[in-house]
């Protein structure tokens, strides 16, 4: 079909206001990805009759659709390229209903994570996941994605936030799985399939999620370790010590952390220990100097701790936190670089760091390595470069030097049988997942 | 094929003395449902390789395969008929290995659950769900469905526990997904799919689990109220106290309390007070006497408690108990009684215990209920009965008068398409979930 019509039969159905062609793209900050707006055409509904109509438009001509929320994913989801309809869900960001006594919210995907925070925090409630991402990223990306973030090592990933969804099926159809109970037994559970699917089995759009007791930090602290090994030793006597609610455990590795903390002029932070990594905790306890007194006195943790300092004030603590989070800045000292986001076993963080390292070391001495991540769960995130654009062939070395990709043959044809049996034409984000 | 050439064959994998003909059968503990054993051939095979390859010749001449774990189901999962072949765990039932530092345990899929929670127990973890049917539940059965139980308000159902499986699907092929990371973003999230499935998209024979910290019990209280909303606030109240970490939060009705302790002699644990409902709260606490002293002097709680005891030793944490966990007592008060389970937004649990009683009433007013449940996660219990065998037309008429069963068309459709595309030959336990 014609841009033009196809352009005319989707403002038929959003409006032509909500329709944009590449001219009004052109200036759109493309987020994490350059491939993002590729498309060169986006439309944006209002409601999930508008998305299932667009769907249903785009499968009788067989157009790919790729669906955007924050785009602040890292991985390329929401890259799209000539010929594709980019379906936003911008317009669909409201919070419908928020149960304080079940502890459930009901949101349009296209709802900010933080907005939605916000009004859970209102009833003494969390929504129990929380990403530097907070302001931009949006719950329907965050359940694409399945992301995780630093609390998931205490509240699950996206997927354990999930109670139900709504969503638009490749055909145009609108499947309504909106459960409001965490264990419903009645068949295949459909909506841990469209959680973390990149948007390939079909558009989420409305969520139903599981909100948790808000827990204020009471204590934040920086820990110098040797080791990954050491900061898990920690972690494990903070979580099984009864008097403390830990509430937060990031590590960052001493080139990270360094390099973050120079850019951002918060050096004065580390100088209390020149270590190989840092541990950040945060905890509630109801006294906190008790807590503090039992946690340091524990053999196991006293000989593995280099140094610590405690945060005196919200000052203090919103400077640990920014080194932590202002990850992207290593960019400025390092342009080019490409970062990952690897899940490992926290009995072999340490060892997996070093096998990386020596990968990288052996295809490029020049190629640095930043890493931190959530300690909780041994999700990591890390950017290697050397400050040089590197080749695509070259980026897939690094890739390859970096993670060993284990797929098992049976489970990609199990992959690509759903994936048949959901969007037989293929229209959903084509070029994802599989 | 004929049953003997069949049990031949079968017995060329797993050995003569692993296929059982319904004469060996017909001694057997049928677990909860009359027709576990009606297939009258059963395999036990030793080896994924041995599964792999009975449910491969299985495939090859069509013969249903129904899998069987602990038997300990309450809604016939695991019931067969003439011409199906059984295909038990039980022999498969090693803990492969535990990691503490990781906090992960490998187990085969006949392990049974107080096995892998002793043994977790010895590093001070716990596998973090709990069941009454502890000592015969398997893993595998727990994750076909999708077991919740006692501590599932907290630590999630079966699925929040699986970190990653090893299944034979319904060609006979190995699926390796034995992840060991909570996040893991390959694609298709394929273990949820079999979560909850019922064996109706292979059999999982081997397991990861996630294990959490063990924490003991420092209290246990019995608190009469008049509402599962007066619970909930006594609940939440003591979720969202920082001195307090909530173990367990049952609740019980009336009817149930009082017939169970009848029953088991132990009446008199209910007499502090003649109450519509009793709340059994657990918790930990560092300082449990003060931990009491702010919940019970919170204006809210103290509104909504009409009485409340605490067990002062072992013997009482255990008499209170066992009027939660021996349940199937009420079958001997009321004989031929159906359970149910079921889960509900907490916020509705009043009113549909109002609706089920007054819809049980219009059927028959001599038909009596009795529910008790997780109250944390709204997985309610009942039994509904009036001592005489019921026909299976009337169950059917009880059962509708007790659920509004709400399937979405898309649903079904999507459910019957991953059905298809996984087991084309309908041969994975058949008639159940579809």
């Amino acid at each position: 079909m014609e841009t033009a019509t196809l352009s005319a039969q989707l403002a038929a159905i959003v409006g032509a206001h909500h329709v944009h062609a590449a001219d009004r793209l052109a200036d759109r900050d493309t987020g994490f990805h350059p491939e993002n707006f590729d498309a060169g055409l986006a439309v944006y509904p209002a409601t999930t009759g508008q998305v299932a109509q667009v769907v249903a438009l785009c499968a009788r001509h067989r157009i790919p659709i790729v669906t955007h929320g924050g785009l602040t994913g890292l991985s390329g989801g929401a890259a799209s390229q000539t010929g594709n309809v980019i379906l936003g869900l911008r317009r669909m960001d409201a919070l419908l209903e928020l149960d304080p006594l079940a502890g459930t919210v009901v949101v349009e995907a296209g709802a900010i994570l933080e907005t939605v925070e916000r009004a859970a925090n209102e009833h003494g409630l969390s929504i129990g996941i929380d990403l530097g991402a907070r302001g931009t990223a949006t719950i329907g990306g965050m359940i694409a994605t399945n992301a995780g973030g630093m609390e998931a090592f205490r509240n699950g990933s996206m997927r354990s936030r999930l109670l139900g969804i709504e969503a638009v099926t490749p055909n145009g159809a609108v499947l309504n799985d909106l459960t409001e109970v965490p264990k419903c037994n009645e068949g295949y559970d459909l909506k841990h399939l469209f959680c973390g699917a990149e948007g390939t089995l079909g558009i989420v759009t409305r969520a139903v999620l599981r909100l948790t007791p808000a827990t204020a930090p009471t204590t934040t602290l920086l820990i110098a370790v040797d080791s990954a090994a050491s900061a898990l030793t920690i972690t494990r006597a903070c979580a099984s010590a009864p008097a403390i609610d830990l509430l937060q455990t990031e590590i960052m590795w001493r080139n990270y952390a360094t390099t973050v903390a120079a850019e951002i002029g918060l050096s004065h932070v580390l100088n209390f220990c020149d270590a190989p990594a840092y541990l950040l905790i945060e905890l509630s306890a109801t006294d906190p100097d008790a807590a503090l007194d039992t946690l340091f006195t524990d053999p196991a943790v006293e000989a593995v701790t280099l140094n610590a300092v405690i945060a005196k004030n919200e000052k203090e603590r919103a400077e640990i936190w920014r080194i932590r989070e202002e990850s992207f800045i290593v960019d400025n000292t390092v342009p080019h670089c490409q970062w990952y986001d690897i899940s490992v076993p926290l009995s072999r963080i340490d060892g997996t760091i070093t096998a990386i390292d020596s990968r990288l070391n052996a295809l490029d001495p020049t190629l640095g390595i930043w890493v931190m991540g959530h300690l909780g769960d041994g999700n990591l995130h890390y950017t290697i470069g050397n400050g040089k654009p590197q080749s695509p062939e070259r980026q897939t070395a690094e890739k390859r030097a970096s993670l060993a990709k284990h797929s098992d043959p049976e489970k990609l044809r199990l992959m690509r049988a759903i994936k048949a049996a959901f969007d037989p034409d293929g229209i959903m984000n084509p070029g994802k997942v599989l």
